[in-house]
């Protein structure tokens, strides 16, 4: 597959550790919230071994934060989702649909409660922050939204733990998953939860002070020779083979949160007050008719653009969303939105990828 | 400067002519609205000379149209932006600040004007469709808001009115300045517009048929052989000379329309409803501190992800935003945000830029 350079300038921002990463070995971008992600260093394989034995620091800056402050904070977050934030506490991480007045999904974040009047939303690709002042200001309520400095750095793989351990306190390992709290290094109070985008464990550090970050992050690099640490960035075999879903990739505006496989972070039944659930309540109603699911393809390669229809014969069984070599499989696996009809899996599909004609199978998510 | 590779995914959206442009010698992409933009083939410079000359098709697919429609869609359009719409006709462009409520900057489309219930605000980077969205929900407008499938091609230079009117009719040489039609080809009509990212002249093609799309791509180029035609695209150094800003690079959400020159399409005095005009009013009784200028160094290379400190002696001049070494002027060329103290123009400042430090001065926009 031909490669083409990515054209930097100020739109596409840098982050605290760009030039830090550019000298590790970095050589491939994607961009995300308008900033540069890495996407590779020694390739997306080694990589994905690296990850599930040892420990990465991932440069995820690009996860930036809506910041939504004021005595209408809460209503205006609940506004814009469809989970249950009524029992909400502060020091917790929720993993939460955004969606709209059709009930359709615009964003599938992380939503921080720092305090009664103070969240944040971790946000996946696309300017929530705009859908955020829409409404506050269609609404006339009484919220400060922006973008706060916050760069994450994410620490992933069996080994964060005691990487983490290590570099700050004892105290760290005892972080419940999606908690949060504030801990010391040299001085410096960091904001880190025990969350990530990677399912072999780890944590993100919320960095609100770039020159502590940036000392920090070397200490990571110092620390964890002994635990082999090498810098990463979400892997894409790994959140194919454990059905972490991108938005943008698996979903966007077309897609409804049950498509998506979201059911448990949909409320429909309490009064909770939120923008698409008329929406929402007429589409559980109806059911749904395709959704998200795994799928495996004889292939050794694949690079997707945009989506390919799977075909049976002349029937249509899904579109195919995200996809990717597994070492694990031997086959290319990924993520398709799939006709009702195809949901028993007992249907092979063709398709036609990159010029290559193939063959797969429907599969539940996680993959393996 | 290190060359990084851009991964490709569903997410960075291909267009219909990315296949194409990849074929005719594409080397780098950016992405703009969630899609890929292509920012290079034979170089910046090559391509700077021959776009003065001749005729260049650029895939400008990724300048997204916010379809609004319905009965309150002027109503909606006008709450987001400061200029004033009341008289705007159909057939009509309007190059339109679109603000949020503290009067700060989000985009600067153009507004096109289809009919009295139907505007599309063809963007520049970022989702002002979620912040239509929220403010339509939040004040219960009717209207739909929608992304359509529309793809841009542009046809820029001064030997584009022959191109076009070869391929349509000689009809399309009288289309005045921002005024839009539409033209057949083949027996499909096309939505034409006298506009375009360039000071060279040109048309921007709305494609709403990607087979028809395609179909007038290849004959673009069949038909321009005579005149020289490339695949092109934006190009850094004609935009920065004639002072097209850029919003992500020369200004952001930090900024208002005062600060980046854009008077004349801020309308405070009649009775039209937006949503930043108290901020506007205030701002334009304080004064604005700071605007965009041009400004030359000297340098014959440079590469900017994000802005620098422009320096006299201790004292802050200003933000460097946009960059790029100008055949013309023999130096790098830019658009930095300069403190008013400095516009007389007279103060030279220094900086540092990719570990060279510099010396420039201060111009105004356009620069040549």
């Amino acid at each position: 597959m031909k490669k083409f350079y990515i054209a930097k300038s100020r739109r596409l921002r840098g982050t605290p550790f760009s030039s830090r990463i550019e000298r590790q070995g970095l050589t491939a971008y994607t961009t995300y919230n308008h900033m540069l992600l890495p996407a590779s260093f020694e390739g997306t394989e080694k990589e994905y071994f690296h990850l599930k034995e040892h420990v990465q620091v991932w440069d995820v800056a690009a996860e930036r934060q809506v910041q939504i402050i004021g005595k209408d904070s809460e209503k205006l977050v609940q506004l814009m989702t469809c989970r249950n934030l009524s029992k909400s506490k502060v020091g917790r991480c929720y993993y939460a649909p955004i969606i709209d007045e059709q009930g359709k999904m615009i964003n599938d974040p992380i939503i921080l409660k720092l305090d009664e009047e103070k969240w944040w939303i971790s946000l996946a690709d696309s300017d929530v922050g705009l859908f955020a002042k829409g409404l506050a200001s269609g609404q006339g309520l009484k919220v400060k939204v922006s973008e706060p400095d916050v760069n994450i750095l994410a620490v992933q793989g069996p080994k964060s733990f005691k990487l983490m351990e290590k570099v700050f306190e004892k105290k760290i390992t005892e972080l419940k998953f999606f908690g949060f709290d504030y801990f010391n290094f040299k001085g410096n109070k960091f904001f880190i939860a025990r969350s990530g985008w990677s399912k072999q464990g780890g944590y993100e550090i919320y960095i609100e002070n770039r020159e502590a970050g940036l000392n920090l992050y070397d200490e990571l690099f110092l620390a964890g020779k002994e635990f082999n640490v090498k810098p990463g960035c979400p892997n894409l075999i790994e959140r194919i083979e454990n059905g972490l879903l991108s938005c943008g990739n698996d979903f966007d505006n077309g897609d409804n949160p049950y498509e998506c496989g979201f059911d448990k972070y949909i409320d429909i039944k309490s009064d909770i007050n939120y923008l698409g659930k008329n929406a929402l309540i007429q589409i559980s109603k109806e059911e749904i008719k395709r959704k998200l699911m795994g799928v495996k393809i004889d292939l050794d390669k694949v690079e997707m653009m945009e989506e390919i229809p799977l075909q049976n014969s002349k029937n249509l069984v899904g579109y195919l969303r995200s996809a990717v070599y597994s070492p694990h499989s031997r086959k290319v696996v990924g993520i398709a939105m799939i006709e009702k009809e195809y949901w028993d899996k007992k249907t092979p599909f063709d398709l036609e990828i990159n010029g290559k004609k193939s063959k797969g199978t429907i599969c539940n998510l996680p993959i393996v």
